[in-house]
């Protein structure tokens, strides 16, 4: 891995604290007694991230063997009921916030060492003896984030829903602003360079963590793949280490999250210091086009994330999202006084977007994917971003979408922050609010506290994973509503 | 509960300090790599109690996940392939040595923070992800005991077998030598009375630790039951707390393991001390009696223990425990010079006996017990220590229990112990060398490392917890060899 011990040490610096703040589930349970294979589940009333701790204490006679608990620990109430030992996806069941203790000597305080993302905790007594109950003498959770709430930019519409939806996707990302931008903190707790961008963007209109976006920026261009590719995400523990993870798009969108984070504060010492990495990224991702000026398809599963449709073909896509990135990088370059680079990168642009326009499009104007000629959302709705389309060439073939029950659809927020933003960039801001009104309003509506990493509404039970205990549903690629409603529809 | 707070203090200055040693598998295993779903076996090569610290590391990729396991300890290896699960006894399953932990960094140092008793540790790879393989790197154990190896009595004797007998005898009796002499540092970890007793004589001719006997003396005789019975054990986390267990037998051998203290120390004092402690446990026996002079039975389950024989009816050895118990009293008042009540206890033991040859014997002999007459091991072994009947007679009436194959066997070492007990006490010295032979010698012959808690020859899968994971493989009331061996058979 190629490493750049300045970078890392910058980062450091900007890293932000972590608030603390002591909250107590909302269930009446004070003194509440289980007997062996009884539990009790408890409400928090929000979704929270941090440390537990549990008094217990007995009725009875004195306990003559351990209690044997089990604790879960829940986003939603719903993930109670599903079984551990029932899954068997290709996700590690070490995901699932659950814990065996034992407790050899009562009355106990127990302070469990790891921390955990919830709004439910259910303690359930797996053993006691038939000579004493359990007694739950007191819960308290030790929360952490570093949003400051306090600082929290104001959203008032005269919509409730509205109101509500953005109040969820602030409280999304804020329980995901940790050390980094986390992307989810229940799973898998990393900094992912494509869930990285979405935060910022929620950021820069709700919390403006400025630091926290620029150290996070350092740090992925601090430890790169050897070739210099920023990589999908980084570990921090126990030390700062890329992942050898290495995917087209979330490489490539390092550019735009510098173009981005640039752009809202125009600090010209890290546009300057980071440049590199960008214009790296451009670099390497053009090595995987073919003589055609298309993007290469590829058989390695993850080569490209897009979104966790399983059945989408990336070759469009990717496409759309080099264009996408390139026209970033040409704004970095400009904005940089860079006049030669920003030349050369528009000519790369130009004969890529003519590739993507004379080889991937059909007679009715969709882009189509791979071998297979694949119709999905994804690929127009990134030809649209890269700019390959515009304006009301560019709304038409995104309307148009509606007629083809059969084009591959999206299945997480993450895509659908994609689709409004390429809807509101061809001016249909209203389809962009309805939007988020069904989509994240239906979250809202089914309860969520925080967005979620999945929702096919079509299919609520559905996972990349091979089962829904290791969904994550508090995720910061689905905070859009906080970003689109705080900079479009403040009315 | 009546406290006497003299005896706690006097008892707390006595406890033995504990030894520390830090000890490591045998097994083959550093830098051994698990892939999920796989799991190691570590061998310590013999019994230990202690606590136990891992570390992991990992090859592969940076862990992506967090790693998930599971951590059996064994006290016998057959312990390993039982389902925790499966077992739906009436004992807690919290007593399984069972631990599921999650590792979120590796590499990582795991303390755990419970003790365990153990030869084999087991490590399973519950799930990881596919992404990397767990190292394990270094496994120890810090062990505790508060026995002095330095300071046990060798026996040195021309038989392999019975120098191996004793060194599992010894072996038993250090592991559960703890802060108190434990029933077994598996399960349940505390201070029984009836166990004590055997304990102490193994320990007086062992490893002579007096002062830890008449500490557990004075616990026993410091927080008794509210009308002054010594409880049938008792707590000392979070604090000394007697059970509010009373079994007929426990309480009454409180007086037998006071004189067997001061017949080897000649301690006068704790004598004169606690015989008011001694002499209560007759006075509340006696009330137990009906006016024909035979103990009540009982349908309360456990009123009186003598053994874990489920079929057993307890009133006939109750009986002789009495007897026997009686006999200890007159042995402490004569050697205190309470004339008086010697004189009176001769009498009331006088009484008692008659009662028992006149009431519950049969045309053959044999005690019988209960309404249904039950012919069992344990009456007549307890009358014959009770004293009902001597010599060849009693010699005689041991023999012809085993042409009775009907008769309610014995099924645990401590039953055992006083059957020998029995054959000294009537000559029989060298049937009792045989039934350490085949009885302790057929644990050995089953690759004991310590002696078991229950062992039935004819059913080795008996447990009267209805599961034999939870049974305890390391029980101080199975070291009797240690004091037999060492006291009658010295060749």
């Amino acid at each position: 891995m190629a490493r750049n011990e300045e970078f890392l040490e910058k980062a450091a610096a900007l890293l932000p604290k972590l608030h603390h703040m002591r909250v107590f589930p909302l269930t009446p349970y004070r003194g509440r007694t289980l007997k062996a294979g009884e539990s009790l589940c408890l409400d928090f009333g929000d979704h929270y991230v941090g440390y537990v701790t549990l008094k217990f204490s007995y009725t009875g006679s004195h306990p003559d063997a351990p209690a044997w608990l089990r604790l879960k620990f829940a986003e939603r109430a719903c993930e109670l009921s599903e079984n551990a030992a029932e899954y068997h996806g290709w996700i590690s069941r070490g995901w699932i916030q659950q814990e065996e203790i034992h407790i050899d000597v009562l009355p106990a305080e127990i302070s469990l060492p790891r921390r955990y993302a919830f709004r439910y905790l259910q303690i359930e007594a797996l053993d006691l003896s038939s000579k004493y109950d359990l007694t739950v003498e007191c819960v308290e959770a030790e929360t952490v984030t570093s949003a400051d709430d306090g600082g929290l930019a104001p959203y008032a519409c005269r919509d409730a829903e509205l109101e509500r939806i953005y109040a969820v996707a602030c409280r999304t990302l804020r329980e995901c602003m940790q050390t980094v931008f986390e992307d989810g903190p229940k799973r898998d707790r990393r900094l992912w360079m494509g869930d990285l961008r979405l935060q910022a963007l929620a950021n820069y209109e709700t919390y403006k963590s400025y630091d926290m976006v620029k150290a996070c920026l350092y740090l992925l261009a601090g430890d790169t793949l050897p070739d210099g590719a920023v990589g999908a995400c980084l570990f921090l523990e126990p030390q700062i280490e890329v992942d050898d993870t290495r995917m087209f798009d979330y490489s490539l969108l390092f550019v735009a999250a510098l173009r981005d984070y640039v752009s809202v504060t125009h600090d010209g010492d890290t546009a300057r210091e980071l440049w590199p990495t960008a214009k790296r990224q451009i670099e390497l991702a053009k090595a995987s086009f073919d003589d055609r000026g298309i993007v290469r398809d590829s058989d390695r599963l993850g080569w490209c994330f897009v979104d966790w449709n399983l059945r989408l073909n990336k070759q469009a896509p990717a496409q759309g999202i080099y264009l996408y990135c390139v026209q970033a990088a040409i704004e970095l370059a400009s904005a940089l006084g860079l006049t030669d680079e920003a030349q050369t990168l528009r000519a790369e642009y130009a004969e890529k977007k003519k590739a993507a326009l004379s080889r991937l499009r059909d007679d009715r104007g969709f882009f189509l994917s791979g071998e297979a000629k694949q119709l999905s959302w994804a690929s127009q709705i990134w030809m649209v971003l890269g700019g390959a389309v515009e304006g009301e060439e560019a709304a038409g073939l995104l309307a148009s979408l509606e007629a083809e029950p059969t084009a591959e659809k999206m299945v997480t927020p993450y895509m659908v922050h994609h689709y409004v933003d390429a809807l509101i960039s061809c001016g249909r801001e209203e389809k962009a609010l309805a939007v988020l009104r069904s989509y994240w309003g239906g979250m809202v509506r089914e309860g969520a506290d925080t967005f979620w990493e999945l929702w096919n509404p079509d299919d609520p039970g559905e996972s990349p994973y091979g089962g829904t205990i290791v969904n994550s549903y508090c995720h910061a690629w689905s905070c859009a509503p906080a970003y689109f409603l705080q900079k479009y529809f403040r009315k």
